[in-house]
């Protein structure tokens, strides 16, 4: 390859503050947002798609490979280069001129470079969001990448389920565009081809701008925590809820009481909210949100503590209802607080929600009896099966914590929830370097065969994005 | 081929009883609900996914096309075999011992040659639905293959967005099995390749069984036929619904004057509605539900009067409240009614319902100017975007309708959507022999050119399914 070439026409294209070559500022592109860390000898900041289809063609013919950056927010290292040095970082930061809001249509078409914050910003002023509850502020871009849920999926779908057209270019044939900008709702003309890139983890193609369905923002909301009789009265309640706040049950979060033991020891400002009773074993946190203040159901207090209330005793230990801002401050505080207290293994599972009893009980026991020194203090969305089983290698064990022990941990339990409980080893996070090995262990190989001839199709050369989709 | 060797393997299969040889017995399988007939040698009626698997790996080794059949109640042709007679009909209707509920999980794993109604007689025992509201009774097979979406899409979504997992057999490997049978709400380990199959046609392979979320059934609804002051009104009122009633709102459907006059003058139980006021130029039927009865907000009939009363004398003229079954049956009489009309030239089309009023305008205008005898009795689902803008070419005209003129309508209007208003040629029904022009017309070239590639890995003798995706 004629690397001088490639580098003086990249200049060229994009000028020389949008084409990094020292290494100190292509650094920071270099890190994940939480966890890894690569090599790359250039960063790319296109802010058009123009440029972004003269890169790919350009890298097509050198056969210079790109790495896809949004956000790098993601947990998977999907968009973190490795450390071959290999990769040039295509970051899509600055494509982020155009948002169009379609208040009558509910829609948005937007560049992939915006961020979640960003967009949400710009709907704001017209009583719209974009639905997807994350702890992170990923690119639009990155999270059609992951497919990203959140936490109010239940009421609201995941990015897929709100995804209307996009535009992706493709490295074969090379910087061809594949313009699928509808912003309809109803549209069966033969193959929905958005799909292949929805979760395929930067691999397929480059997005430049999707089409977004839209909400209406809530405008009441009602929230408590909720000690449940057992574990098994955790999805009585959902049943519930389900039934008769269903409409409105826009949460149903699954705290462990270690979890929150671990939030009240290190966020002084959060009080234990069942004082004067102890701590919980676990508790759920529920959340109602109405899009109306002016309707006849608007008070959702009265409706959630109706519901509870004649659950208590039964389903229900105990109950504080409270304003949902300050309880999402317990759940929003978990990832942060483990932290402090070890070394944390984290996972990001999911189930047929019928199964999460017994798969928490049997991995509880798992943990116990072989890692008697671990601490889980998981938390799930269980209205969605995701379940976050994370726990803590403490700080104060001797017991060390190396590769293979936390290769040993995983291995146990994502073949509890693949094979014993027909679940996902990812969830909401995509596949990456860090489960690339779990994607070729657990994919049926008739699926890896037909994942990866699509892989050759539109990439045969494997220049864009980090993960293998075939054998 | 050694076509009798071929029929002998097959009636070993499958008994004599369930391979169809004698033309009295196919001409069932060769006729549409409403339109269409071609030719067959004969019909195979499996009864398990084993038998699906064999034929399958049978047909390739012998060269023998397939053409997949639920219960044919399509309106696109897909499922009725072409006058060529190359085709044998798989049909899938008796593929249907397995219907799986978990009810906790608010999901079900089902057949392919399950129907609609009886997957949904299963499901109401455990107060559960499929909540794709359609007029026809498809098999599950058929829905996914056409992404059904119905009436009610805007509370529920469509098939697409219901769907969990399925099974496919695949013509290439020949009758390999992609298992995608999760009943995950959050999985993202790489490409979700069940998208393939959902709207595409029976082409990329067999569906044999499908896993679906399903849905609490309504217990509360309200209902209303609803004059808007003009067309523009319409969009206003379901802006206004969509926020003050947004968690309830499951339907909100159009109805043109000349279509409910049609059903007023052929059905002589339905009495004019808003009697002694004329019948009105245009109105909507606007239903909200609820899965609870025992909530705060269940009095949903006042909460519909109470957002209708707001907006009387400005967006709405007049407004009747009534029971939701009595409604739609004006509005599930019109397709049956308008066809004691004349000759029925039907549409199938969406676009973002931002447009639906200017589009609706100039669609009439455009009828008026050249076919001025042509009556449109159009109905729409406006929530979602959708239009059935069909017409009438009157029984009393001295006026020919042939084949040619049905040709210049179609694509003066199609033209009109697609390339006027970004809109789609087919919105619910998929793409089957009587669109397949129009998916060439009007698909981009890249489009055809990756559908069909994917084709051509998934069926490269073209033994599946009557439709090409490739250009």
């Amino acid at each position: 390859m004629n690397m001088p070439l490639l580098i003086l026409t990249l200049q060229k294209l994009l000028g020389e503050a949008d084409l990094l070559l020292d290494p100190d500022d292509c650094r920071p592109y270099c890190k994940g947002a939480r966890y890894g860390e690569g090599e790359t000898l250039a960063v790319l900041r296109p802010d058009s798609h123009e440029q972004v289809v003269e890169i790919v063609r350009l890298c097509q013919t050198y056969h210079q490979a790109l790495l896809l950056q949004g956000a790098n927010t993601g947990l998977v290292a999907a968009s973190t280069p490795d450390a071959s040095g290999r990769f040039f970082v295509l970051s899509l930061e600055r494509l982020k001129k155009h948002i169009a809001i379609d208040v009558v249509n509910r829609s948005v078409e937007v560049d992939a470079g915006v961020s979640l914050h960003e967009l949400n910003t710009a709907l704001e002023e017209h009583g719209l969001f974009f639905p997807i509850d994350l702890a992170a502020n990923p690119s639009i871009g990155g999270m059609i990448a992951a497919n990203t849920g959140g936490a109010k999926l239940i009421k609201y779908g995941d990015v897929r389920q709100n995804l209307l057209g996009l535009r992706a270019v493709l490295m074969e044939p090379a910087g061809e565009v594949l313009d699928l900008q509808h912003a309809l709702r109803k549209n069966n003309t033969g193959p929905d081809l958005k799909h292949l890139f929805v979760g395929s983890s930067g691999c397929y193609g480059v997005i430049t701008r999707a089409v977004l369905q839209v909400h209406y923002l809530p405008k009441l909301t009602a929230a408590a925590l909720v000690v449940p009789r057992d574990q098994s009265a955790v999805l009585e309640l959902l049943q519930v809820l389900e039934r008769d706040c269903g409409e409105y049950l826009s949460a149903f979060e699954g705290i462990s009481g270690a979890a929150l033991q671990a939030v009240l020891r290190h966020v002084p400002a959060i009080k234990q909210p069942f004082h004067p009773e102890p701590c919980p074993d676990y508790c759920v946190l529920i959340e109602l949100s109405s899009r109306s203040d002016t309707q006849a159901g608007s008070d959702l207090n009265a409706l959630l503590s109706g519901c509870l209330e004649k659950l208590f005793g039964t389903v229900v230990e105990n109950a504080v209802l409270g304003r949902a801002t300050e309880l999402w401050r317990i759940r929003h505080a978990i990832s942060e607080a483990i932290r402090h207290e070890g070394k944390v293994i984290a996972f990001d599972i999911a189930m047929p929600r019928s199964a999460l009893v017994d798969f928490r009980a049997q991995a509880l026991a798992l943990i116990a009896s072989h890692y008697p020194w671990i601490r889980v203090m998981d938390f799930g969305h269980w209205a969605d099966g995701g379940c976050h089983f994370n726990m803590v290698w403490p700080s104060d064990t001797e017991q060390v914590l190396s590769d293979s022990v936390v290769q040993e941990i995983r291995d146990l339990i994502y073949d509890l929830v693949v094979l014993g409980y027909q679940g996902s080893f990812s969830a909401e996070h995509g596949i990456g370097p860090y489960n690339q090995a779990y994607y070729q262990r657990y994919t049926p190989a008739i699926q890896k065969h037909l994942s990866g001839q699509i892989q050759d199709l539109l990439d045969p050369q494997k220049l864009l994005g980090i993960c293998h989709f075939g054998h």
